[in-house]
């Protein structure tokens, strides 16, 4: 059978680099993404889609306008539609990212951590 | 500040019953949702959606009518849409599923375990 199951830990021991989205998977028109985090990111949003954040090892930020929400292991957020976000994690951080295919993951700003988009492990 | 992160095994001791889908969040139009699984769930399919299990405490399978995926803490699987699956789990196991809203969990399949769908935790 070419069916089997995707091993999340599996898959992030194939990559290192930081805030560097890969796809593991997709749902209809949506991409199941895993990440790692470090440092801080840039402020952006993404003004079409909320994005889910789940931490699947580490600790993490999402800073808003309004205050910042703390992110532990076991933990989720759904950061809404439009609003102005920077992910920052002190230490390095393993996140699963939820979101639209074509998502770009610096949304409307121009940075250098724009990241390839599409790119799977 | 209004916002804060969603744990889940906070979410997970809020309910006891099987087979129950409980809502924890919202991203777009597609729900995230917390369910506990133990024995043999019904053989349905969902004609017009990819259904993501991912499996947080415990070990479950997933039948279809070519082979059993097991799928075990940390992993996950996309179930294709219009695909006939039979979840089970010899013992308790707690896994998220992401699917669009209004998605009825024993899906084409007419069973007394279909449960109500849209209850938040």
């Amino acid at each position: 059978m070419s069916k089997s199951a995707i091993n999340l830990s599996q898959k992030f021991s194939k990559f290192t680099e930081h805030w560097s989205p890969k796809v593991i998977a997709e749902m209809n028109d949506y991409q199941i993404k895993l990440v790692k985090l470090q440092g801080e990111f840039t402020w952006h949003s993404h003004d079409d889609t909320d994005e889910v954040f789940i931490v699947i090892e580490g600790s993490m930020n999402i800073e808003f306008e309004d205050g910042v929400v703390p992110l532990n292991k076991g933990e989720m957020f759904v950061v809404p539609k439009g609003e102005k976000h920077k992910p920052f994690a002190e230490n390095e951080c393993q996140v699963m990212i939820i979101e639209p295919k074509g998502v770009i993951n610096t949304g409307d700003s121009d940075s250098h951590l724009t990241a390839q988009s599409d790119v799977w492990i």
